[in-house]
């Protein structure tokens, strides 16, 4: 047999884990011969690729981001992109697709499986938000970068008494602030899932700052004010035609500003510092483990499925499972977090 | 009601985490106080206490170690020591223990939950090898700890054409060399939980430097050659009475010295490196919701149990269930690690 | 005799080096006694003490920021205020003291000197902009984690093909964008001490990116386009009357979708994080060294000088060199960066 | 002009970065040629060779070791070693050699020089041993590496109150130890430019211990207790015939068991982990800067030189210099340790 593969969506530290891993063991156990896909569904579209064995593989594991590269091609919506793909297939010989990408990606994916391609799908976001699987990679070591940041700052703004409000990913999603939040002790923590009431956060900040803490903010990119008037959410388009949300920590400056003018604070955007390098141990094994999960799937003819953590076990489930919904933080945890805030 | 706080055993990043949210959500939601007993059981024993509260416990989260300190004292096996700690209690006014322990720390609490003493439990061992919960805080540092190491040691490796060696703690259980092994690209891992051969070891390695490779081996402390002399397991005894094995990495030198003279080896030992420092965010989360867990029993009076870690949630199963058997790397996963090894 | 200490200014790892060094030394070798000032020169103003002895500095080695609180008050600039500190000296029976601190509060030391205040200098800037010192401590930290932030940002970039553009601080001088731009294999780095060519910025990059490398920018906040209308120097004034340059990266990013629309571009503002969190190691000794020096310094009656790095060697130097000029980046040290850039 | 680049001796981070910056600027300015010697001295003497250009430099910077790989190959000490050299150089038409090492290294490019072999060098040791320069590249990333285990050291000892000895590298100089000392808040350094006095080391331990710290202790692999029988220097030669040190820590662990029965110790010895990984951002730039002069050097002629760092600047010395004698500790920077230690 022969497996393209793909990375597909924003990186994230562990995509090259599951090549390797992939590859590894198709290469060895199954006897698979692999191609690389470059720039995510651009790659089987336009027919770029790239050699894929154990010599590329062998030193992947500790580097971030993807050798394969990604784009946000999505041949759904493009006119004549699903023929594209399977005549690349055609003429290449290839038998199976091995995507791995966020919802986007695995959208695809499920469409390209009920087209009658055979696909298997590993998950990928740093943002954690996917449905049927516990965590995704990359959302360990983003927290962990996230984390380690809150540290440094921490001191800085002891010293100089200072709020220092630390804005993270997540648009739609609170995940990693809400674990950045707890494992950087921040003071208060804002996740796009709930509107924050701007006079109660800043009483909490007057609270700890009156207690001689330097108060500690993480904020999810997508937070909002209560009855805001949103200016913060200056939407804009990247590039890709992607609507990229600003200014959720520099919004709430705006308001501690007038409502505690006493109070100097610091912002600073992590942005996609949470994206890349090499990926903690958490993340390197997530990755190895669905890559090989997703191989075995494929040497099994279990299609349209995708690797996904059950508490200890990482398991093929319906790649449907994951596309249909966005998985957002429960109340109950956003519970927990205020026992060890404020 | 007052709450006695202690931690018990070999200390791991991660028990400040249980401490701080246990002290931080039982003096605000619950009203309770706080005493923290030093140096383990020998606290509550010798009336050993230290004073528990907010303004103690703020900063602790990213600190190593424990603050209350720890021993290896355990009062079922010494005469009165179940009548001290339960004097120590009725003298200091105290209702009840929440112990942050491993192995032997929880079947001291589970002895005295039998006993009638008010006892609930937090699992710690960055061995992992506790039963009744999926992962404990600690384990996930000293993967990390170990995978950073690894990364270094395989640049020198490399430039050397050596094969670096790295032995990690587990005596019983080879879960931090499974992990290790597996995020660090470990061409060979070795565990406790099979005996290894000699031979077939000498030819994987053989096999990796011959492609121009550096081979890098990860051995837990426990590992063993199949049919050796053990000479390598010159267990020693130490200050505090315990068998420490010493030399698990300088035994394969050994036999590698002697099965492939031509190849240069360099050994090691990451031992107590691996229990020290500030935790990983995940250990962090781990132990902050362990503790929050713990404090809630506590309240709800549901006593002889511990907090456990099942998929995403932390749930309270009872105490036991942690201490019957050791829980030991499954066929599974080591068949697992193989297809990305040698 | 009794000694006060204060550190004034940004805040900056290192600064609890100095002062542990100097009360361990101070103490077991001359029998001073130690006194801290809390919040810069407002801690002699206003007469704000904080104990200072072997117990209190035990364990600051490692911690970042500054135990005793800084502040950006100027007794020079302020009615009575350097009658203040003499009276605060005389009611608290405090011989001499030991600021330490960039520019502003070492020329405050050289004032008070001049007015017969017995006061010794440590140097203190991560932007490295102190002349009389070869290096100042803080500097190798905010480079550190400025070149981590990098290292991390470029598998990102190369995965999506994006340039990255970094701006780090350095409002006046360019040390830390020079050495970050440098140990991060930046293809392009502008500095406040250059007026840069957009065009020819834009060319280098395009030539990176048609390479098939994901361009890397460092840039100084105080970066500033030749002939541009200036627009990112939105200059604002922070809490302190302090002015905050902002956007140099941004307006680079404008400039670079101008002139190579089909270049997808992040910005990544590190800010704060630069100068927050534990001190590298380099940090720590020299940080060590300039208390052992000072308060020899004072020992010796050696007032009026400040401690400064010269090769390998920590000697006094009079406080007035250290702040007649800023330092800034020679042409040869730029010459040589270009010769591994583009 | 075509230059043949090799690295020799034991490996450190910061020589790809010399490496790196010879290529780019030899190439970029001086329209050089070069080719890739490998491992050490036994590459022109055998004429292994590697291609040497941008696209093979252009991501190095970051990666530890070096990929030219190295040997303690000596064609001096060989028969007909020289004149291999000769005709290979003659063979390949390489003018000049880039030689990048250590005492050994550098010994023998002088000794080629005299023989009228046009060769510059770079020096480079962790153990910072080398005279004619301030500091080598490979150590900042050593002593940050013993700090980073010091710090995490210190809190497992301080939960169980035992003491903490850790072993660095360090045969004949001390430098390692002095700056991880110093930087880790080490209670007693050892060097072994000194014997130390058994009974003080442990009545300075005691005291320490006393006061409810855990000692922490930092030990070069060479250091020697007085009057003591050496059995700890229980030298071994490794498979390339050289010395091999062990036990230093154990040796001291020994005499501490002895002197001081009731306090645990545990001894980590990190060996080869403080010459593998990333280099720090100093030795990235300390290594960059050897290569941009040693570069130079070849373009102007001026051989049998090699980069050293003075001051701020890197300059070329005549390799004479280097070689000469060993650069061990002052009695001035011991005496500045011992002021904030014990």
């Amino acid at each position: 047999m022969r497996i393209g593969v793909l990375t597909g969506g924003g990186d994230c530290p562990g995509l090259n884990a599951v090549i390797r891993a992939a590859v590894l063991k198709g290469t060895d156990t199954y006897g698979f011969e692999f191609v690389g896909f470059r720039d995510g569904w651009k790659g089987p579209i336009e027919g770029l690729t790239t050699p894929l064995d154990r010599s590329v593989v062998e030193h992947i594991l500790p580097v971030g981001g993807t050798i394969l590269g990604s784009s946000r091609t999505n041949p759904v919506k493009m006119e004549g992109g699903v023929d594209a793909i399977r005549a690349t297939m055609a003429r290449l010989e290839i038998d199976a697709l091995l995507a791995i990408g966020g919802e986007d990606t695995l959208g695809v994916a499920t469409h390209l499986h009920s087209q009658g391609i055979k696909v298997v799908g590993a998950p990928k976001t740093i943002d954690n938000d996917l449905s049927a699987t516990d965590y995704t990679f990359g959302f360990d070591t983003a927290v962990q970068i996230a984390v380690d940041a809150c540290d440094r700052l921490a001191t800085t703004g002891a010293s100089h008494h200072r709020a220092m409000i630390v804005e993270v990913m997540g648009r739609h999603a609170g995940w990693i602030a809400l674990h950045t939040g707890m494992a950087a002790s921040a003071h208060v923590t804002l996740l796009p899932e709930q509107e924050y009431d701007a006079d109660e956060v800043a009483a909490t900040i007057a609270k700890v700052a009156e207690r001689g803490e330097a108060p500690l903010v993480v904020i999810s990119e997508g937070a909002i004010a209560a009855g805001g008037d949103v200016t913060h959410t200056g939407a804009e388009l990247d590039a890709f035609g992607h609507v990229q949300l600003k200014g959720a920590g520099e919004a709430l400056e705006r308001i501690l500003n007038e409502k505690l003018p006493d109070l100097a604070t610091r912002v600073t955007v992590l942005g996609h510092l949470l994206r890349g390098g090499t990926p903690t141990a958490y993340d390197r094994i997530l990755g190895t483990r669905s890559g090989l999960s997703a191989v075995t799937a494929i040497a099994e003819g279990n299609f349209g499925t995708m690797a996904a953590l059950r508490g200890t076990e990482v398991v093929q489930v319906p790649l449907a499972e994951a596309t249909g919904e966005l998985k957002t933080v429960s109340q109950a945890r956003i519970d927990e977090l205020k026992h060890v805030s404020g």
